[in-house]
């Protein structure tokens, strides 16, 4: 059985993701990136802090989260060479992690880790399935949005918003997850993303369209468990009358776009919208009734350590980042 | 500016589809595939004929989509080299397509491909945009299903259905679709694919994921406008106590199966399953208002040829072998 | 044991190889070929016609070698999609091959692909190990050469000749190769390959040196079994003061050659020049005393069939498409 | 212009290089590695010195070179993760190299890394062309040869010498090196490698043999410029029936090994052993007269900076950790 993880992604500008939650840090090397962007690390810290714990139902895990460029910069700039960036992980709590191996947590993945690495599985805070390696995705996303910048000549406009949490409209969710958080449940949500100002022509019909690129590595970041483009999955109840998108002047702007900027794998130079589904987290401090391989029985599992009750509030930096590393994909 | 197709996917089961609608033939040439698997013609005839346009609501274009192996079949048998499979294009009308490529039909690929590719754009039945290219991916499902059946030493069980069609629950769909012909109409729909027999252990965290490679393969189907697994979408009302499946035997059977078989990108044992919407066909019969760039302005279209009202129809055949074909990645 | 070949080569220009020489036909598909590039079957006629057999000392099996596109091309232009070549076999002798595999030729496949591929091994006329392989991979070359010559907007200056054969310089080895002929024996050669024209900034330093991509292809060619660029082996007895090349020029001239045209795995501006070695074809039919796994011994082997004395000679087009093919990679 | 490098190798086991001689550190990512694999830091001591300058003719930079695991090592074993390892840089000294970048070094980077990354190309100590790469390609030599054991489940024995320097038999070579050094000059070398125990039929035909995967990791190595297989370049000399090595037992040992242990790129069991030259140090500190862009005249230069009078004697480390890097893709 093979057990061989690939932790890295991309053709033109690769992106490979190191690193462990509890272990030293997490990291990123970037290759492919054009000589003579500016790189600094204050260019990191408006993502980065998108990203971290600070709204009530997120973790209270406290990282400084600074980047260190080990390589790929030279005089604020980057030299053409590989780029890696890592983050110190200062605030381990290990001992959290050590006996949850066998009492499997459900929708977690001690049994399939067990499974497949046996006892080399590296479990310390969700080893290698931790949400800290989307630390190094949104670095990578920083570094993405330079890469189309300047490739493009333009900065792109990137919006990314959690339109739902636990099926109410966000805004009016804080009831509910002050319940979630009370009852040491969690919640889950939708995030919606947009890109404005993408030219027309980028993708490519059939394996590298844009919607399998971009799919690629949204599906990449842990709990997400659904995406669609455009009018997504309500396309299923419309004519084709309804979600076609008439195009009204020579530039190729269309008068509605349920295609939501996609059309044959190809941007149209409409807006790029899609949304994704975070699933609740699966890590819940109530009681739950699971497999415990220990003593062969169905039994009562505490979970501790520190988890978020609605990782989606976290997520949309995260999706963001997703995108413009697939984005980069087609412009280099 | 870029414009360079890759109509390739895979690793160590590589997948290059080749061909035009209304070119010579279509084609997949398929790298990896071990020596020694029983192939024949006759393999390939169910899972062709589901493909075939034979319902109301599909085109009337007759063809015999005999393969014909090209290389890496000797005896009946494959011995190792590239397998490359070709379907002759036998039935085409190439005058219906002759003169659209001004006039932008909504929601298809005329505008794109006319900046993208120019004058050399190959718009002739949608050129390699073409749904036609799905059948020499079914043909590379059929092989990718047979590699999984060797190399898993079983035979899965894969389900492929429409659940809904316009909306409405297949099976109640008649009427609506009776409409839709008649207006010169089309309906979207949603598939639900399952397979069941999968070990624990296929995928990798982050970028091999089942789900990222799995959508990055169902994306490429023209159309498909959403992924979604397990819960999918509905999992963002669900809290953590609801949607977390409980592990209840040692070989990680599941009470509910929320997951849909995937966790932390790795199957678990239990039944893979998502589902996938694929949008209402753009070209529709009846008049649309859009640009003509020879006129400078928004003048009606009449779209000719020959076009089914829901493309859905088709799609349970295209959608279960591009799920082998990720899977089959997964076990060599 | 892994026992699955991949013919497939290159990034963004990709291209995969299939076919077997005994088999219906031997054919390549090319990926990321920018559309609009003229192309018609009278462009692989010279090509393909210097590695016909046609001179003493090379075999007697005639075929027409017309390319057939199977896709990628209308107008008599690429579209942009995969091109799909293939060439008919049509003068296949199966029989000559088929009491081979078990008394093992010397420095053959016989006995790896034994091994490695059991009893499924395509074996007739050597299979996908064959030297009829190398015709696709000429009309990759072509192809290459269209594509070096759009991207860089000039043509470069291919050369690519047999310098020595069984040791002693081209153009006095007559004698020798009739000797080998009546001999049943056969000789190996020595092949210069040189372009000019190249810009300077191609390749890459470390992994994607245009020595390590070059390298990568010529050696996929059969019975390469060694690369040199520039001085090559013979820069081993230099001092630094004598392979060092000066530059003499604002544009990068160089007063010597001794890089080849490439420094830091980057072209230079100066003529690219490598040399490729030929072993001497190993099918001799002169008698071998060699294993048979029938009985258990060694034994003499006579081997039948059609073969060059020495293949070196039909090589040059061969290796000059395969740099080609290298060179391609590094304009897209 | 493109201008992005591609600092990565790999396909089931990646390795991505990153780090410039006088930045931060050098370091290498590996992806791919087998989880359970016993691994510390005094298991690349033995090779980490072998490559260090410690003999005459070899550099005065002295560095710990003492490897840091950054991830994918948990309790002394793999888990399964990427492995990433540093080596910090300590001992740089960045004005040796300040004024060099206009009057351009005889067979350096000087002239191509200008024309391709322009002022933001990282020249310091050769940036990511130097030499000081080859440490973190040692390291991940290391983990090849234990991927190789435990998938081989034996180990394989790798020798790798120097076989000549300056054109004279190693061990005659002191005088030739001594006086090349009093003159401020350079000397080349060959090296040797061999690997015993290797099994049948690792490598494919044509683009993934044996001979293309090693071939061009080892022409990434700085300053080779040449590969032969088996018999090399001297095969062009020998007759097929010379040539031939005829099998004389079941287990496919040979009489003689003219190929090298590698037939149709694919091993036989014999065996491997290639040959490399390494051309003579490009930097040299006795005078040349080359271009100088700054004064638009050819001028005597003095290059500073400490260098190898023979780099060839570093070489063999490397060379072998390229071979294991090699091999280790096919048995994964």
């Amino acid at each position: 059985m093979l057990y061989i993880p690939m932790n890295s992604f991309g053709n033109k500008f690769k992106v490979e993701i190191f690193g462990e939650s509890h272990g030293q840090c997490v990291g990123v090397t970037l290759d492919g990136v054009p000589a003579g962007i500016a790189m600094s690390v204050e260019d990191f810290s408006i993502d980065v802090d998108r990203r971290r714990p600070s709204s009530k139902g997120t973790t209270s895990r406290k990282e400084s989260d600074i980047p260190v460029f080990l390589s790929g910069v030279y005089d604020d700039h980057t030299n053409g060479n590989p780029l890696t960036i890592i983050f110190k992980n200062e605030n381990t709590r290990s001992q959290d992690y050590k006996n949850l191996s066998k009492h499997y947590r459900p929708s977690h993945i001690d049994f399939v880790a067990s499974c497949k690495y046996g006892q080399f599985a590296d479990l310390r805070g969700g080893g290698a399935f931790s949400g800290r390696l989307t630390l190094p995705l949104v670095a990578a996303g920083v570094v993405a949005k330079k890469i189309l910048q300047k490739q493009l000549e333009r900065t792109l406009e990137f919006n990314s918003n959690i339109i739902s949490v636990g099926g109410v409209p966000f805004g009016q969710h804080e009831q509910l997850l002050g319940d979630a958080m009370k009852n040491g449940d969690s919640l889950g949500g939708i995030i919606e993303c947009s890109v404005n100002g993408l030219p027309v022509g980028l993708g490519e019909p059939f394996f590298d369209s844009i919607e399998s690129v971009l799919s690629h590595l949204l599906f990449a970041i842990p709990a997400v468990k659904g995406v669609e483009f455009g009018a997504g999955f309500h396309a299923a109840s419309m004519k084709g009358s309804e979600h076609n998108d008439p195009i009204i002047s020579h530039d190729g702007k269309t008068k509605t776009n349920n295609a939501g900027g996609v059309v044959g794998g190809i941007t149209n130079g409409n807006q790029l919208v899609f949304r994704v589904v975070v699933k609740p987290t699966a890590s819940i401090s109530r009681g739950q009734m699971t497999w415990n391989d220990d003593t062969g029985k169905v039994e009562s599992l505490r979970v501790k350590g520190r988890h978020d009750s609605c990782i989606a509030l976290r997520a949309p930096v995260v999706v963001e980042s997703a995108a413009a590393i697939g984005l980069a994909q087609f412009v280099l």
